[in-house]
């Protein structure tokens, strides 16, 4: 269907025949007789040479083929004499699809990533977001593949909620009343009732519970779906709107929950390796080289494909937070330190990742740091949460086995005070025919991270939505 | 992995081995000696049977299997002597993990639909949403799989806009501002500054706009997200939250646009009717006897087997919006009277997939019924436009060629009164290296719908967000 882009095209041997290639031109070069042409049109990383020979091409039409035009080039497919690609086009024909003036912001020179973050609609042109991008689509599309190959069910949870998945976090809220003048109840409050879904609701920060109620009816199934936090964080970390994979598995306990969470991981980038190797490839060489421009310090202990190799050859270690926090003990000064009933700070999951030199899995937390949901075990004090820990970018996967005893989540629905009427409808599938299920959640965005190299979640998601900016 | 799925042992002839299924009870029957369990566990449609000796289970534990309840039966495999299935167990031992009380609501009696939205949670347990989830599951993942084989990326667009990609259309406000006290700007307005975002944002209706410039990047993109209108419309067709898919496409004009929505579609049917036989054909069956209900007026004029064959197997008729509106005219008398100028309404829209009778897509509208962004014909009257229609479901894709000519594009937007200051990323990618580019929506509880022949759009989607009602 699709002759005229490059990547089908680098891979032709059909030399001699006339071919087109629609794309955009990256660099033009050339001495007085002949120019050459770099044209790009996303589909991979590299671009094909359009060789040109003043003779045949007009000009008039040449003069436009700057930076950033589109062009569709006719000519004879040929085996490269330079360096680089094994094919080029010798053309016979040029039409400029949209020129590109002086203007267009992408000339040669390099970009610092902060100037490409305020072009963001401009930026997949680069061969940084491309290569992002298409690792992005990559890493989805393995994503549904991994669990439709498994038997399980893609679940669209709902966006916007009325309830609080974690029983806390800043929430947007969704509405259409009129905010400077809402209507009002009798006693001043604000009346929900004519609100749009008649009650208050908020962007869902989490699409677990409700992967609860279908994996109770439906055995396995994952969520795939954007999440929300209006937390006023600025940093390379977080974001406010992020896109999150939650699986929740019925009879799974949470041995099998770590089972599946490896996996998955493993998957995501043995896939990655096979179906991206150019991407990431260049993205391997673009830190290597960024790092030569830091201190010695600064500089990054592992390469990318280093780190991809790591996660992909090794079995992920499995340790209870108590005999993390042991280790932990037994490591260097800490600026928080490490205190068995204390979350974990990123220098302690870093320590771990670092001491074991593997992926780190984390069981058993102490339950007053855990969400109400989780299976609480025999000793009273812990949970079956699980965290996977990745070298680079720390806490990947957040999960646990759930509590499927009604009397037990109840208990702790009440001692956590949380609002037991919007989750009437979640403590009912322990009422009937509860099991034992588990999950977990894996940021979207966290993965690419890893898997990309890049060290801004900004970076790695189309259009960031963060504090303040909502462009494009 | 799964070895005590359903789906697994329905599958299986190790007749004589030890086997385990783990699901929920349906139904329990049996006579003095012995008791008959179906047990589904969502993988399938089908229930396998345990058969239970009196001599062998305990009554204290036979009497919390009741229907709803959740068991792990152990047991052999034998070959069944009964109707139906070809295999089922004689079991050793039953474990019941959770019971379910003469409360539960999903007793062997019938429910209508309207109870079961009311019992969200709990309705995947049925025949009928078990089916409609499964086919949910397999649907998004055949577009993803379309869309992969074919060389294009998916892509996240943006949830949470500042912008509005029709220039019109009832929005939910998104902010974090204090709602009954908003901070003031001095001339009394809402100060959004203050807003997390800095500005006024809403929930996304449609990806398109971002999926332009991404194509004009990478080439061949799609999304598939959730959007949102906050039309106050209590309708069998109307969500307040439901799921699109968008590709957008450099260097396809209208033609190749029709081409791949075609395929899209044909693509989908035939995915549904290889991988989704079991539940298709439940609820191709459960449709005829409920139109058997009905009065002889009311009934269905196809079945669902029948319009899902009739679009795999036929070419879509492809006519001009002009074309269109004369043979409405030589056609019965409408409640609207056809007129060139106007939109087609739903009565015109099966007047013609009925005269056809297959699949029909119009083209090149008239310009002051479709959106700006449309590409404007030569006559400069009508737009490369293109809706798909369907039989049963009506208008199940709408698209268009893009207009890619700056001053077009402009002028059209100052014609149009649209703000411009919120499309100015928009407007440069018609600068930078325009090209010829076109993409559509496909509604994809629409296409659920067809897919499963269900009537009400809220009865395709797990848990459906209208208006005052945002439950669960």
């Amino acid at each position: 269907m699709e002759k005229y882009r490059v990547a089908d095209l680098l891979k032709s041997t059909e030399f001699g025949e006339e071919v087109t290639v629609k794309g955009w031109v990256r660099t033009k070069r050339g001495n007085k007789h002949v120019a050459f042409i770099a044209i790009n049109d996303g589909s991979v990383i590299h671009t094909i040479q359009a060789v040109v020979d003043f003779a045949k091409i007009p000009e008039e039409v040449l003069k436009n083929v700057g930076t950033g035009a589109c062009v569709s080039v006719t000519g004879t497919l040929v085996k490269s004499q330079g360096q680089g690609q094994n094919v080029e086009i010798q053309a016979n024909s040029i039409e400029v699809l949209g020129v590109a003036d002086e203007t267009f912001p992408l000339q040669k020179k390099a970009h610092t990533l902060e100037f490409l973050r305020e072009i963001a609609h401009l930026r997949p042109r680069t061969n940084t977001f491309g290569a992002v991008l298409r690792i992005r689509h990559n890493m989805a599309f393995a994503v549904h593949k991994f669990f439709n190959d498994r038997g399980f069910f893609y679940l669209h949870a709902p966006i916007v909620t009325g309830s609080d998945a974690e029983g806390a976090g800043e929430m947007f809220r969704v509405t259409t009343l009129d905010i400077g003048n809402p209507p009002k109840n009798e006693d001043g409050s604000i009346d929900y009732k004519q609100d749009f879904f008649g009650r208050e609701t908020n962007l869902t920060v989490s699409g677990q519970l409700e992967g609860e109620l279908a994996a109770t009816a439906l055995g396995l199934v994952y969520t795939f779906g954007p999440t929300f936090r209006a937390e006023n964080s600025n940093t390379p970390r977080h974001l406010a709107e992020f896109w999150m994979i939650e699986p929740e598995m019925a009879f799974h306990e949470i041995s099998d929950n770590m089972d599946v969470a490896e996996a998955l991981l493993k998957y995501l980038v043995e896939y990655a390796l096979e179906h991206c190797k150019d991407d990431i490839e260049f993205l391997n060489n673009r830190a290597i080289e960024e790092d030569k421009t830091k201190k010695e310090s600064e500089r990054s202990k592992t390469t990318l494909l280093e780190r991809l190799n790591n996660v992909k050859s090794n079995p992920f270690k499995r340790v209870t937070y108590t005999e993390a926090i042991e280790v932990l003990k037994t490591g260097k000064k800490f600026e928080f330190r490490p205190e068995w009933g204390k979350d974990l700070q990123k220098e302690h999951e870093n320590f771990l990742v670092d001491h074991f030199k593997i992926p780190v899995i984390v069981t058993d937390y102490p339950k007053d740091i855990k969400a109400f949901y989780m299976k609480q075990n025999e000793d009273g004090k812990t949970v079956r949460a699980m965290d996977v820990l990745f070298p680079y970018v720390g806490e990947i996967i957040g999960g646990s086995q759930r509590e499927e005893n009604y009397d037990k989540l109840y208990a702790r629905v009440k001692e956590m005070g949380i609002h037991e009427e919007s989750l009437w409808w979640y403590l009912e599938t322990r009422k009937y025919g509860t099991c034992p299920h588990s999950g977990f959640g894996l940021g979207f965005e966290r993965l690419i991270l890893f898997i990309t190299g890049m060290t801004n979640v900004r970076d790695v998601i189309p259009f960031p939505r963060t504090p303040k900016n909502a462009e494009f």
